[in-house]
């Protein structure tokens, strides 16, 4: 027999908080946020239905978009959720803009498969869920697990997101500006503490394997591996690498000031126009 | 009769110029920007198959891709071209770790048909290959046109590519940082120059629009309008208004340099991590 919808019961007295994440909303790491979240105000879903990894911050603007219902069990009973045709970014869009009775008081995206660092915050669904949350005026973060293994245990990354769901409930954040928290894999007592940090200059070193169908016809398979450039003691990959988990303060104003005045000295005059 | 793929003759003499878009190998604005650069250098063109818009920095991870042989008309003749099927910024990936014999000494990301400004930034595919560029460390720009006219004329887009891409050349550009360019919507005569400019603060007012299916099931578009919540005369949009070209510089670090104090002054104890 199918289960009814779970109703959204709001109470105006707790936050209300929105989940999402990138990598579909069966995943275990969102069911390992909600269950850590539970208590600390309203908590609803509105996750991509199908993983939506490395889609950086794509939004969907050639089709429409379905938002189904979902049964989702947090740990005191089920949630309102609701799984997506989209991305990671049109979810939170829908979501606030939309579906939901009332803005949300906090967002948050994850608990994400794998970290979330350096140059690899752009390529990020995670990210860009929380990313636009921020864009839309809620204050949010994104949480990811250091960790690929596909027993991954999320438990340490749900009590650093509770933590983190709290201080930025009681603190609030600036407009436009999101944390990006990266979560060592080791169990919670052997967490050095928390650093705030910068995102690493590092990248991936893509290796390309070509590769022949059975016509003799080449196609291509991304893989390589990520190297970090930046030896630096106040970076997110540092951090993590000392057992510490990485909180990092990132915004979406992708100007680079240094360089406004450097630039502007070019010769950018008539002349220049004119060849 | 099929064409013969054409060749790549690199000049040592020449810089190599690489090419690449969101709107498509067979855009007009490609073959416009193609046409504006073909005499700085050897020109070659690596873009996506079909049509990528706000894809933001997606990557395909979990696909393989084809990178066809694709005729290509420049000004003087063929130039080397190549459809792949896959994001602008697995384009420039594949082009520069994979496809082309040696580095480029340049990417340029464009014509775009519509402006890429503001928030903007963060979903456009365009901006996204240039982007790209400067992860693997070579210089690169956007160029987008501000008109979504399907007849636009991309002639004076394109001389400003040209100076654009000269200044580039010569001055060379810091590593991480790029350039998002945007030309207003009128003939190159009635330009009033070029602004070296910042990120507006604006965003989209999205509206969903709820419809009905056949089967009286929801579905959801995405709609709404552009609001510029910022009336500083030093952004991108502001230069365009007044009919000059935008030159913006960006990077990828988007650490919020200005919070990191800050947040590090919020309770972070180990009795914070024992809630």
């Amino acid at each position: 027999m199918a289960r009814s919808p779970t109703p959204l019961r709001l109470d105006p007295d707790r936050p209300l908080i929105l989940l999402s994440n990138d990598d579909g909303i069966d995943a275990n790491g969102l069911a390992a946020l909600a269950a850590a979240l539970d208590d600390l105000g309203t908590v609803v879903v509105v996750a991509p239905a199908t993983e939506q990894s490395a889609v950086g911050h794509a939004i969907t603007v050639r089709d429409p978009m379905r938002a189904h219902p979902w049964p989702f069990d947090g740990p005191t009973g089920p949630l309102w959720a609701r799984a997506v045709t989209g991305t990671p970014a049109d979810c939170v869009k829908l979501a606030v803009q939309k579906l939901l009775p009332r803005r949300p008081d906090l967002v948050v995206s994850g608990i994400n498969h794998g970290p979330n660092t350096a140059v690899s915050v752009l390529y990020s669904g995670t990210v860009s869920a929380a990313t636009e949350a921020s864009i839309l005026g809620v204050p949010s973060f994104a949480v990811s697990h250091c960790s690929w293994d596909p027993d991954a245990d999320f438990e340490t990354s749900g009590r650093v997101a509770r933590t983190v769901a709290e201080r930025v409930l009681s603190e609030g954040l600036p407009p436009g500006v999101l944390l990006n928290v990266n979560v060592p894999d080791r169990s919670f007592d052997q967490l050095t503490g928390f650093e705030v940090t910068r995102q690493a200059r590092a990248r991936w070193e893509e290796e390309f394997e070509e590769r022949r169908d059975p016509f003799d016809r080449p196609y291509y398979w991304l893989g390589g591996q990520f190297i970090n450039l930046d030896d630096g003691l106040d970076t997110d990959l540092h951090a993590i690498k000392q057992g510490a988990v990485s909180v990092t303060p990132i915004h979406y104003d992708l100007t680079a000031y240094d360089e406004l005045r450097r630039i502007a000295t070019w010769n950018w005059s008539a002349d220049a126009l004119s060849n």
